[in-house]
């Protein structure tokens, strides 16, 4: 896919390959990156090219809307069945709960918006009823909510309630008279909110609320609610009698979706409509569960929807290259300024530019490994494989610090690569400004992304309490502990490396900069860092335990900001080590060899960010840390010849990027301006510059 | 226009100011905040709350196309003639300069499609005339301009080329004969793209292009340029002969003005219709200017066109400012999430909520004080008052420093401000996310940032090396310099402060943390970063000054990451100068109290975000260094019980705003909710929580 154009940009550059045996071999590296099902990403990657799933920039809000339900009626209707990977093989799906998320990111190369519809009906609607129904619900509900027949919507969030969702104020009142539910939505702020499919197409919802039986709560359950006739031809007409809503209106990105609020007034549900996996009511309105504890119960009904989560991660990743690709193919191509010789310089050979784009390529390759080993997690738990309780805690934490970190780290890299690309970064043509608009949202929705690096964080400490807690029982565990948290050098399941450095490098000499290059000083790092941050702030909280709740709530408040740090740390440990195990599995030695520095630069811009922390901690010496920068600036002028190597091996086509400036146009201008000028001189006719001239005289 | 909700908000909180005489004085400082034109101001800002400028949302592109133009010409029917304040008295205007660029910036809170085809037509289109014209051409051709009966383009950039002005393609060859300019594009990158008013109203342009006349190329010239006929009804029929272009179509935002693309193929353009305030051709062809040197009349040429940035500027500032509004009233009524009681939190209660906004508010009140000084530099030049060469050129770095720090500030708040309000800053209906799509290119227009902070940092360098280069003539001159450079403590034109502070305040026990919140230490910590670090770089930079070229690209590639964040380094202090000149005209003790924590904020921020350098530079001890942060919180802290008043002292109301989570409706909404479940309580009808009964057993 690399131009001719590009290599001659390339070869222009001062920092050209010295040979072709040097460069990446694109081919192979795109073929690793498709990970464990490279089949499914294939085919989906194929489907995201179609045509007839892009996302049209002409069509009003309202028609975009349409053609969005359309297209999901086409994916229903191809016969490779991707959307039903997640759902039971004995109702037409393939068990493959990984295989699902990996193909589901890579819809947001087609449009985000019908990205996100898909997701609310199979990966929230439908998975509520999967993860939270009985079998017997799964066989009666699921089918209509596979083939669409029922378009639903996910009706967990309130105006008033997003991030508590144990908060929430609709209420399922058990009438034992009739054996139903009764669904009351009391005041304005527990109306549904920010719902997709519910401003029109929905013809039923999952909906949370505080199941009441007997005189007492017992929490946030799900309820399946017909909220819609279905007319004659199979679309939604009115509401039904009790339920009521309005549409959210324009929103600022994935206008394709009908986004709305629901509310209900006495509206009637059957018993058997409680979907019943984590606690139902018999007839007489005695309420059972196979999990006692209510706060337990909530997190894992909560937890079994993790998968929004996960696939947002991938989707954020895959936004992020579609950007980057972007931004450095017209980088390699546009010339602005004159450089030293009479030709205008690439923009992609000036300094600013590299550090602009290139990090953020070596975050993506990180990005895209930790997601990988995500869905690995993933799979492990919900194919029933290695579905423990620790496994499920470790893949939420994982999925809330990679969810909060990748879903930032693509809106920051959309928007430089806008700017990168100048104005006609601005244009609706050149996707970016689409792109961008579309993800904002993926910031919030599935767990704002500073809520989420909190329960990062608290998971973390509370880690790290118990096993002090367990540790300072005797001596010998004290003991023991103080060893084990200087000497493991295995990974935690999170990622969370037991390692203290307590002794600073300071005046070491083996600590010399060329050290910053070797990995393990990376890891050490970067895990020292996590592990001080977490140690740090479970100290400082510990008074709170014992404190009145006005002191404890000061003391959490003091800590807050450093919590959210240390989640994001541990976010940033975890994609290095995913790069890094990833190195290993590359044969080719050259392309092994670049992309271990691009893992470096990864490393060291995210110690480079910190190096405060670093250096108030006695970690780098100020000799050493003088020299991250310069040796982060000569790794980016290293990778300038293989930037557009390293886009390409994402595997986008144009049918991906879908961007007028990365097509060539560029480069073609540019032959042309320049062609124009050299007949001109070659012509004699040129005019004479007034400028040379008068350094003449 | 604080609410009673807002004031519960705040007495709920830990953090209540003690007294009411403890309070801003918010009807004090917004007048103050008015500035040097406060009339001018409040009528612009009446304009900007006037429903008929408003942006309406609604709108297909094409129908907001043509409603900004309808808007324009109900501004011009007006009687305050706001739009015209720049121009001459002698044809209607006010010859106002700096209140005209004052009132334009009010203009972003109406609609900044609004506000930009405003100043394509006026600020760029009519300047051009004006600033490049000569009497005889601004009597002629400016009455048209002003009144609309000529919609016009400023046809500069190229495909080919934005920020290299110089190197356009468009050439415009004088023929005796006929005594015409020939207008041509020679090759599509010469094509004029991004044009607003180019696509669809504008039927002349100023036209740029390199004026060639008896085989000599003059450099870049302005030549009036009629490109469509004009209909029967005013309107802008098809291109006049010669003339052609295309819509750039679809943007990102903006979507209110028709930019589009223009070329020429041997339009005829009379020798009367250079702007020939700067060169002339006689009807010879001989070409005569009044300056000599194509260089420097090339950048006075676009100097005289400075205002766009200056205005974009101030923009920038109050569009950051309306998302801080929205998000902080909205942050002081929405609660989430239990506190220490029985109530939920107010979100502004959160120790990362104040984090992700007061630091913002206090950067905003920095460029809005900056702003105010930019305008009085722009008004002593174009008032003509001090219109001197050494005026003109700290003007240009001046509006370049701040144009491309307070565009990126304001991008980077209004995602910050969508993120801080969850899924409802994701509403079109609450604002924020239409606002930054709309405020996005201001990063790029009138001088791409990136660009714009490396035009500030070579100016700095150049400042430096002619005053090195002076005082080393003799060694008594030397000596001077040096003696200057470490005692000199007034402001330079620039800011730029002549401090150095070579010794480290390590051990230094007067350095404790509590010389932090000393105006004199933050002032020293910033004017000696940026002094610093522009020796550094013109340093490394000279031996690139005898280097082959090859070389001399290498060392200025090496540096020009430094020159960015040198430009960066100098708007911080611009900024932090401007503020604090300001409170020495706050009298209201308790108002100039609480402003300089927003002072102290803006300033200790500025330096905890550039930590590393200090501690690097040894110009903080880690002792010290530890403090900053710590400071800055139990500032943030402080400011929580004032965060509403802060904003409500920019003076917008509810008909600037325009969001509906900003209006109150929020508070309403707790407040019924709350009134439930009291209600309830009191009832004796309350369930009983699961959770509850499983504790008392």
């Amino acid at each position: 896919m690399t131009t001719t154009s590009d290599r001659t940009a390339q070869h222009d550059s001062a920092t050209s390959p010295g040979s072709a045996d040097e460069r990446i071999d694109v081919g192979g590296l795109s073929e690793l990156l498709l990970g464990r099902w490279p089949e499914h990403r294939r085919a989906a990657r194929a489907r995201a090219g179609d045509p007839r799933f892009h996302k049209d920039e002409t069509l009003t809000p309202a028609e975009h809307r349409e053609r969005t339900l359309e297209q999901m009626r086409e994916m229903v209707a191809e016969e490779d069945k991707l959307s039903w990977l997640a759902f039971p093989e004995r109702m037409g799906g393939l068990d493959q709960p990984g295989a699902n998320l990996a193909c589901f990111s890579e819809l947001v190369a087609a449009d985000p918006s019908l990205q996100i519809k898909a997701g609310v009906q199979w990966g929230l609607f439908g998975a509520a009823i999967l993860h939270l129904g009985t079998p017997e619900q799964q066989d009666r509900l699921l089918p209509a909510a596979m083939d669409l027949t029922v378009p639903g919507a996910f009706a967990m969030t309130e105006t008033g309630h997003g991030s508590d969702v144990a908060s929430i104020g609709t209420t399922a009142t058990y009438d034992p008279a009739t054996e139903e539910f009764v669904l009351d939505t009391p005041f304005r702020g527990a109306w549904k909110d920010y719902l997709g499919n519910a401003a029109q197409h929905a013809t039923a919802a999952t909906v949370f609320a505080q199941l009441i039986t007997n005189g007492v709560d017992h929490g946030v359950h799900c309820f399946y609610v017909p909220i819609r006739e279905t007319l004659a031809d199979g679309s939604a007409g009115p509401f039904l009698p009790g339920v009521g809503g309005e549409d959210d209106g324009l929103k600022g990105g994935l206008r394709g979706i009908d986004n709305g609020r629901l509310h209900f007034s006495g509206v009637r549900v059957p018993r058997a409509d409680l979907l019943a996996r984590y606690g139902s009511v018999a007839p007489d309105g005695t309420y059972s569960s196979p999990i006692d504890s209510p706060g337990r119960r909530f997190f894992t009904m909560l937890g079994s929807l993790v998968q929004g989560r996960v696939s947002l991660d991938g989707s954020a990743v895959n936004a992020a290259k579609i950007g980057l690709a972007i931004a450095v193919k017209y980088g390699a191509e546009r010339r602005q300024f004159a450089g030293p010789g009479v030709d205008e310089m690439v923009i992609l050979d000036y300094a600013t530019h590299r550090r602009r784009l290139f990090p953020r390529i070596a975050e993506a390759y990180a990005g895209h490994f930790a997601n990988e080993r995500l869905l690995d997690l993933f799979d492990d738990v919900f194919s029933g494989e290695h579905d423990t309780p620790e496994n499920r805690e470790d893949l939420e934490t994982t999925a809330a610090a990679l969810k909060s970190t990748s879903t930032a780290f693509a809106l920051d890299t959309l928007q430089e690569c806008r700017e990168a690309c100048g104005g006609a970064g601005f244009l609706t043509e050149n996707r970016i400004t689409s792109l961008r608009a579309d993800l904002d949202v993926y910031a919030t929705f599935e767990g704002d992304n500073t809520v989420l690096a909190q329960l990062v964080a608290k998971r973390l400490v509370g880690d790290y309490g118990r096993e002090l807690k367990g540790a300072t029982k005797s001596p010998a565990g004290m003991a023991r502990f103080v060893v084990e948290r200087a000497a493991d050098a295995a990974l935690h399941r999170t990622g969370l490396r037991r390692v203290t450095q307590a002794l600073a490098d300071v005046g070491d000499p083996r600590r010399a900069a060329g050290h910053l290059r070797d990995a393990e000083t990376q890891r050490e790092l970067l895990a020292d860092r996590v592990a001080t941050m977490v140690e740090e702030v479970a100290m400082a909280l510990r008074p709170a335990q014992k404190a009145a709740p006005a002191e404890a709530a000061r003391i959490l408040d003091e800590n807050q900001v450093a919590l959210v740090e240390a989640a994001r740390a541990h976010a940033d440990l975890l994609r290095w080590e995913a790069f890094t195990d990833a190195l290993s599995s590359i044969e080719d030695p050259a392309t092994r060899r670049v992309m271990t520095w691009v893992r470096d630069v990864f490393g060291l811009t995210v110690i480079e960010r910190n190096l405060t922390w670093y250096l108030l901690h006695g970690r780098l010496s100020d000799q050493r840390a003088r020299t991250v920068t310069g040796y982060v600036d000569r790794l980016l002028l290293r990778l300038r010849p293989h930037a557009v190597d390293l886009v390409d091996a994402w595997g986008f086509g144009q049918e991906h990027l879908r961007a007028k400036i990365a097509s060539g146009a560029e480069a073609e201008r540019q032959d042309e301006a320049r062609a124009y000028y050299a007949t001109r001189r070659a012509s004699g006719a040129a005019p004479v510059s007034e400028k040379a001239l008068k350094k003449k005289r």
